[in-house]
């Protein structure tokens, strides 16, 4: 037990918060930890939830009874979202990033700690009430997305492999049609990385046609686990036919002009869906 | 400018300093932000640092002068890196872990976002000083471990390719040997991933005769970029000729027995080094 002043223990008290993303915490953890009455806890919490709020950290969800306490709940509105992902468009508008084939040059931003924290952040908004188990990507460019979103939903993630390697032991694999290229291709998931019955939130950078999202849907039936949720940072817009349709995009990539380097993007069916 | 009481500012200023880790923030920032004189901001970053120092978030350092201002480092003392490793060790002796080839399963552990925070800040610590601006690994498994540094680090992540992509533009490619495999594979990085002259720190989850760290080294070379540190998760014993003299290794696995499966760790070279 230590004794802190009433200053200390609100700063301390933040940062244990914020290191446990949606993790209940019992008031009597605090009590206990600073030798303080309840009483005086359920104060500093509502200091510190008031600033929260009014800074767009998150929540601070309270749960009443026995087994009650404290949970912090990452989490920025859709109008803050919104910024976000408009500045994040304009980096991306750049003619240098167009790439031979339509594809758009985004590791440096996917690269960065402070961007990639921001897109996490709005994943784990949008999907704060989905109840997932675990994060799902596949190598190699949505790992970090991935990761950014399991850091606020504090849930692990698991990563389905193109090739597999020796080091992830015995594996399901399965063959699916990418959508774009119509090429037969082959994804794997250890077995032993997820165990069966979990709920599964889908992320990922890119998506086309849909056709590695489909192959990672079928891969989980072989887990049978339950999709919750799917979210794409960038979609390309005219697809003929699409494969997944339960999904939530940050970014629509609707032209590109590969002659005269031009890209159109525009905000996702999140944005439209909720403004 | 927001008025605030100095309960509320503490923990918002606490939430902004551990957003931003290695970053300067003016003390004009913090008064212009609230409308408090800088006498009080003073004072509040004083209770902040102390909290900080004492459960062990990290340091405040304060640069005096014009251009001065307030750093969160975050940093772990080799004491308790040493129980975070421990405990890491622990799990991972379980016998099931133990793949054909003497490797060894360690996905979920990488995945569990708690335990990948804990090793990042140990790996932060490590190099706080060694002012790298990217953090590189190689595909696929230490990316996350490589984010997790970054993270508090705050500089961005390279991700060198095993198979490179239509999506990274124009790519330098090396061709290095596996030291224990003694194959020859390739390797490569988006030419615009990486600026010249870079400081590199390199990140990796597993080197046993360290050629692929080698591989990343020579890569670097072709960027004109300088390595600055190299920290390894789990390294192996008992390697005939190892390719790499210089690196920070958090384990080391000793032994192993394939037909008993029976795992040796130990705590690697940095506790060796510094206790």
């Amino acid at each position: 037990m230590k004794k802190l002043r009433r200053s200390a223990r609100l700063v301390d008290m933040t940062q244990h918060l914020l290191a446990r993303p949606h993790k209940l915490i019992p008031l009597t953890f605090f009590a206990d930890q600073y030798g303080a009455a309840k009483s005086s806890i359920s104060e500093d919490l509502s200091i510190i939830k008031e600033l929260f709020e009014l800074e767009g950290v998150g929540l601070l969800k309270t749960v009443a009874g026995a087994a009650g306490g404290v949970k912090y709940i990452p989490m920025m509105n859709a109008t803050e979202a919104r910024t976000v992902v408009e500045d994040l468009c304009e980096m991306l508008k750049s003619p240098g990033r167009l790439l031979p084939g339509g594809y758009l040059y985004m590791a440096d931003l996917l690269g960065e700690p402070e961007a990639l924290s921001k897109i996490g952040k709005v994943f784990a908004s949008v999907f704060a009430e989905a109840e997932a188990n675990y994060v799902m990507t596949v190598e190699t460019k949505g790992i970090p997305l991935a990761y950014a979103t399991a850091h606020y939903l504090n849930i692990p993630v698991v990563i389905v492999r193109r090739y597999s390697k020796v080091t992830d032991g015995s594996v399901v694999s399965i063959n699916y049609v990418s959508g774009s290229s119509k090429r037969i291709q082959t994804m794997s998931l250890a077995r032993r990385g997820l165990p069966e019955h979990s709920k599964v939130l889908i992320i990922d950078d890119f998506m086309k046609a849909g056709g590695t999202i489909r192959g990672m849907m079928d891969l989980l039936e072989e887990f049978k686990a339950e999709v919750v949720g799917v979210g794409i940072f960038m979609e390309t817009a005219n697809v003929k036919e699409r494969l997944v349709d339960d999904y939530i995009s940050l970014l629509r990539m609707t032209e590109v002009d590969v002659r005269d380097k031009e890209i159109r993007l525009e905000l996702g069916n999140y944005f439209k869906k909720e403004i």
